[in-house]
């Protein structure tokens, strides 16, 4: 499936939860699959962190994130389904964030607004409105994806008839944001980051950028899955990327870190994990979890993967015990995952079929 | 309890298992209560990474960081006992290491040497020697110095009656050399590091030296701890120690990070990782565990923390059933622990009595 992306520009205001304003902005949108007359065979895919609006087919050579799971008859299958994925704001890839110009011609970099899940929840609400799309009958997405799928549910109960929320947790644990925070501290002391005004100076803040996506990259990867792959192996002398390696694991993610950091604004990632940090849908409802769920009328889907380091299982039943509560209809199901956090991107094991037997209606 | 310290100067070569030689090397030193005539008393304490010699008592001002356990009628009663604790060569706490000056009176920097675990024994089997001690009561330590203890039981098995192997592992697995690669990774890339020669820039790389202990302090930490600790609980305007900071949780690492900065040594700090990384007995020993625990003449007393991250007590179970297998007396005990990887530092619970219970060979 080739692919192809589309710029949707926004002239009105943003409000943000923060308090400030966007004056306009800009969401970079690909979308599989046609609309019907009925325009009630709409699906909304929410990427994760530092994914982009190219979930699916080939674009520049580069297959989408969720191909597996989007294209003719696959589980989000484009001959019945009009699936739309966009670039969220504050991200990197093409939709109004740091890299931006404001409406001054200014480039934002660290002066882009702080931004929230719902503020995102609220420009894809304007890009519903110009689509005509009133429903989506799924919205879905895997990690931060699935946090922004979930307050999807919360702020537009009517507009969703089911949401599917992956690898994902109805708020970020102490340790997320202590680990957020070291990959923050890394980019921003790196001699390269001038306070984010890096491009100003001509600089970019790689090594800082590099180091966090490190980080990043381990939290991703279960214990055991990097134990199966790298164990203790010695890296080769001839394909060590530096002299100080001596592991297999530490050239992977000098490799890794490496190729992000060619890709990935600092100023975005730097965002994106406070968009993360803060999420925390309760918070407008006396921070209680079952009075939150009581807005949603949308049936739920909850998956969980056992080997996932970053949002646990019990972070799934968290969520689903709530869901009972509040008196929701949510199945729970729990894979062992072998990816980790990761797991959610690829189809393996009972997880795609799920994800069909809820779209379905026959879960 | 006031404590003093010693430096012992060893002239003799210190032959390396990197295959370096150390031309001479010192020691740091406190001992405490007293060598009796039979010489049959002594115990030797092992600090973990970025601990040092001054376990016990008072020295400027200071608490040693196991004076829960060591002095008069504690676990360690140093009424009955004489317990050596010495600081690790590589280390910046007074032995030799990067900071120290090499026999033309240069600073050692980055060329220092590579040491391994086993050479830290050899240096204090020497110190042992030179203190006439020729068997050890107990060799005990936690985390990188429950390593260095079960090393002891192995290399000089006649030499140690007893080993207590406290939050420790056989190996660190891949995780923790991917998180341990990291953390050299924001040092080295630190703008003041110059390769490791900053002090000859009049420099020092405090702020990636922050970042790693940022990192490393999350992995003494579980995340359960940081949850009941911290949780997702606001920093107050007043204390922020930086206008980025949300969460109490980020004030905190950003608090202990610089803290460390201003004490530790860059060079330690990367050297001390990968003598960690390196550990692993069994590699004499055609990687068999069960082969290379038929050395052990000690009676082993392993002890694991459940909210302990680092070395899960599955690490300890692999311990013990190498011990098993090989047919020695080997008893492990598992704790919650309050502190996830850091609970061996605190007398809670029925640990400080499962030490005392195991001395006196009532175990």
């Amino acid at each position: 499936m080739q692919t192809s992306n589309k710029l949707y520009k926004f002239k009105e205001e943003l409000p943000l939860t923060s308090g400030q304003t966007l004056d306009g902005f800009e969401l970079m949108v690909e979308c599989y699959g046609n609309l019907n007359q009925e325009k009630n065979n709409a699906i909304l895919l929410n990427h994760a962190f530092s994914g982009s609006h190219h979930a699916a087919g080939k674009h520049n050579g580069t297959l989408g994130w969720w191909d597996d799971f989007v294209g003719p008859n696959k589980i989000l299958d484009t001959n019945k389904f009009f699936i739309v994925s966009a670039n969220n704001i504050g991200s990197c890839f093409g939709s109004s964030g740091p890299i931006s110009l404001d409406k001054n011609g200014k480039r934002y970099n660290a002066d882009f607004p702080e931004i929230s899940v719902k503020d995102w929840v609220q420009a894809q609400k304007l890009l519903a409105d110009k689509l005509k799309i009133q429903t989506w009958k799924l919205v879905v997405g895997g990690s931060l994806g699935g946090m922004q799928s979930l307050q999807w549910a919360i702020d537009f109960p009517d507009m969703v008839e089911k949401v599917a929320i992956i690898a994902a947790a109805a708020t970020v644990d102490s340790q997320n944001i202590a680990l957020n925070e070291v990959e923050r501290e890394v980019i921003r002391k790196d001699s390269y980051f001038y306070n984010g005004n890096y491009y100003e100076h001509g600089k970019v803040p790689t090594k800082g950028l590099k180091a966090a996506r490190m980080l990043g990259h381990i939290t991703y990867l279960s214990a055991q899955n990097m134990e199966q792959r790298f164990g203790r192996k010695l890296q080769d002398q001839q394909t060590k990327l530096d002299d100080t390696i001596n592991f297999e694991v530490e050239n992977y993610l000098q490799y890794q870190g490496g190729k992000f950091a060619d890709v990935f604004d600092a100023n975005s990632y730097i965002l994106l994990t406070k968009v993360m940090d803060g999420f925390d849908p309760s918070a407008e409802y006396d921070n209680n979890l079952v009075k939150t769920f009581k807005n949603i009328s949308a049936e739920m889907l909850i998956i969980s993967f056992a080997s996932d380091w970053m949002f646990p299982p019990a972070r799934g039943k968290e969520m689903l015990k709530a869901a009972i509560k509040a008196n929701k209809k949510c199945s729970f199901v729990e894979f062992e995952g072998a990816y980790g956090h990761d797991s959610f991107l690829y189809a393996e094991d009972n997880y795609p079929d799920t994800i069909s037997t809820f779209l379905e209606g026959k879960l």
